[in-house]
């Protein structure tokens, strides 16, 4: 059998079914466990196929951050002293989903988001509970709660009252995202989903009405054909790892050199498409520079190359440098004077390529026009002096003339300082998790969840930490969920 | 029978065809009437379909400006004085593709864009052969040559010697493209092409092994299968009056509010996606305000909401107009003095909103923070009165010194000004007009061109004006030699 996972195989050409379950899910980072979980706890057999060696995917290699509030806020927030309304994270999210942001998720989201950390917290996510002040990536620490996104930052702050919501794993350091996924791991093999691993999703089976109703896996030296008698969940993954795809769709993100994946190699999109399934926001990406912590450089301003100001600093890291991918050139300078300068972390590769007494200095060492970089400084300090920044609402907390002695650029370098991507684009779903086709409707028997789709975050300059992992286990749960009681349905009527 | 374009007919379930034809052309527009014109040539019967009740299409709506030039230059080119070098056009066009220019396309082009033109004229479409020189959208008159795009301004100007190469036909007046698809129709109708109007493509039909056959068109009330021995070509534009394809593709389109199209609905795309096809670059719009003429106006600077440059304004209009759509807020101003005050043409919808004796007049009277637009007018005062735009990089023959009081504001505002837009992206072909799939291999049977394709044009801030109906005459000349040789061979296979 010759298969390509950009063609469907018809069902009346399996002689045999190797394998049959009710429910196939694929791929095992955070979407594909909880939708394993979910679907086995509905009452399907459960089989998960993994293409690497294990669980993990891209969820893994994260912090195991989750975005969650709303209802009055979540045990972590109220211990910290926040309220927050479903109404201010429901603004939040929409406004982060940029120009389509898909209401129903966010809604639906935003209502059941307290409910779903409860559900994390019973799976046994540990969560301190403990909340870090600041502008932070990920805490140092084992801490909880941090402001992930852009929430106190114009002109979110205007139109959603803020809370942090970022909500890390209790965990030492960066990189819970491991924890996390070995979390749901357990569960889901206690719930008695039949994990193979090394076991590489080749196409999709339908049948003559369109129906997804198995798929073809590479396990073991050969293909074998699954029979999914209620459905298969796509839990693939992005397309970050894909250049030629990149290429074709979200060209602008092969500015940025480090994509986050595993395999994310656009493998649960192409298999959507071959059953008709529709794309969206192709062009979307996530990018950032881990230009703070330390905080105090948010302190500092982001120039161009024409020596412009172009963002309030103070914004989500990942806003910042989407806006920083679409400056002209592929450099941008972040301006520091004694009083707050400090190094990025080394991970950022980002050099220190002037310092000088006068501002006028650092404009000439870096070449700059004359006039160009000094005249925003002495704007932004006039402005600061006076706690207001008129141009680009950078918060007053942040405010403060850079007017100490010896003044400093760090350079941000496409070519070569740290840009991580992954991409926001894919299939289209409904809140319910159902692939739609290219009428907005459902195809019987396809589910999908995480980066495979396009889900609450599909807007580069909107995302925020933790959204991305909110998505794939929040909407992996309600794909896990659909597609057991669908199978019920269709079980009892095949009788 | 219920039909749909996103779901492909089978081919077993057609019981009896209503009509048989060689090959079958979608639309009528340049690109259908080339591709039916040279399928017929060919030796091919063709039978058109055009769902509207003539020919037309966008094309119809435009100037009739065609971008052409290389090996040595077109006769128009050549009697104006220039010599154009198919290099310097193949280096142009790449950056006009920006980051994902497909150089297979574009080297095709070049190389045989003359021979194209000398074919055009055989075709009896008139040229006057005479040059307008200066920053024009389309000659008022009827000459023939302009410059429409960015040639002469940076960056392009460094990488591709610059020549006049939109050749417009010969017309009193804008609207030359309804000419130019009239003369098109002619030869086609010639030629023998059976055209059909009010004939509505509903559906493609394919074989079981994934060969586009024919398509279900409703036409007399009713609804007729077509088969199609040689294959079926795509000529049904873009996408850019399906605001729902809008909005899940290219939203950032939605800030422009006058499309430019007839029916283009998309409905190839999903015609072509549903035997497979894959779509690229679905993001990318073409879109336009006409700032200019008059000319004086591009000695003017435009600034944001900030008070910032962002451009050179010497470069293509469409290209100042796609980078205002990507500046914060929802308004910009072309700041100009007494020397070259003029308004803009009354359709672009563009305000005077400040008039003072001094730069700082205006910026008070726009409400700008003190010291930003009036900075920016004085750093560009300084640089130009020395005939340099030292960041931005305006050619010095537009240069000038804003220094004639009284001063002024023009309000370009995407709420109310007139920003026309059409998509430029869509199915993916071979130069031969070969449409891919998901692995990037032709679909047998099945050809696109123009609007429903992502061509030449496929970059929103490189588009220049003739692009568009370069791509949609010669590659729909292409797909028309394609599609009748194909034809030829599958008929010897099947006889």
């Amino acid at each position: 059998m010759t298969t390509d996972p950009s063609r469907a195989v018809a069902a009346g050409s399996i002689a045999q079914w190797d394998h049959e379950t009710d429910v196939a899910v694929i791929g095992f980072g955070a979407a594909g466990a909880c939708a394993a979980l979910e679907a086995a706890r509905g009452g399907a057999t459960v089989t998960l196929y993994e293409a690497s060696s294990g669980s993990g995917g891209a969820s893994a290699m994260s912090g195991g951050e989750i975005y969650l509030g709303g209802s009055g806020g979540t045990p972590a927030q109220r211990d910290a002293g926040f309220t927050d309304a479903t109404e201010d994270l429901e603004a939040y999210l929409m406004m982060a989903g940029g120009p389509d942001a898909d209401a129903a998720k966010v809604g639906l989201y935003a209502r059941e988001s307290l409910a779903h950390y409860e559900w994390l917290v019973a799976q046994g996510v540990p969560y301190k509970g403990t909340y870090v002040p600041g502008k932070v990536i990920e805490p140092e620490t084992d801490d909880t709660l941090i402001y992930s996104g852009s929430e106190e930052a114009w002109p979110f702050s205007e139109k959603a009252k803020p809370a942090p919501r970022g909500h890390v794993i209790q965990y030492m350091g960066w990189g819970g995202g491991r924890l996390l996924v070995d979390t749901l791991e357990a569960r889901a093999r206690e719930a008695g989903v039949d994990v193979h691993i090394d076991a590489r999703a080749r196409a999709l089976v339908r049948d003559e009405d369109g129906t997804v109703v198995g798929l073809i896996v590479r396990e073991d030296g050969r293909e074998k054909a699954v029979r999914a008698r209620r459905g298969v969940v796509l839990a693939t993954g992005g397309f970050c790892m894909n250049r030629e795809m990149v290429r074709l769709h979200a060209p602008t993100a092969l500015r940025c050199d480090s994509p986050i994946g595993t395999i994310d190699d656009g493998v649960g999109i192409l298999m959507g498409q071959s059953v008709g399934a529709r794309t969206i926001h192709m062009d979307q990406f996530f990018t950032t520079c881990p230009w703070y912590p330390p905080e105090s450089l948010v302190k500092g301003i982001f120039v161009n190359a024409a020596g412009q100001r172009f963002i309030n600093e103070d914004c989500y890291h990942g806003r910042v440098s989407r806006t920083i991918v679409d400056q002209p050139g592929k450099k941008v300078w972040l301006l520091v004077d004694n009083a707050i300068f400090a190094r990025p972390m080394e991970l950022a590769r980002v050099d220190l390529t002037a310092v000088g007494e006068t501002w006028e200095e650092v404009e000439a060492e870096l070449g700059f026009v004359p006039g160009t970089l000094a005249t925003s400084v002495a704007q932004y300090n006039a402005h600061a002096a006076g706690g207001v920044d008129p141009m680009w609402h950078k918060a007053p907390k942040w405010l403060k003339p850079l007017d100490e002695p010896p003044f400093a650029a760090l350079e941000f370098d496409l070519d070569s300082s740290y840009f991580s991507f992954f991409t926001l684009g894919g299939l289209e779903t409904l809140p319910t998790g159902e692939v739609l086709d290219m009428r907005g409707e459902a195809i019987p028997g396809l589910y999908a969840a995480g980066r495979v789709t396009c889900g609450l975050p599909r807007w580069g300059a909107g995302y925020s930490s933790g959204m991305s992992l909110a998505d794939c286990t929040f909407f992996g749960r309600m794909a896990g969920k659909s597609v057991a009681a669908r199978g019920a349905d269709t079980a009892l009527a095949a009788e």
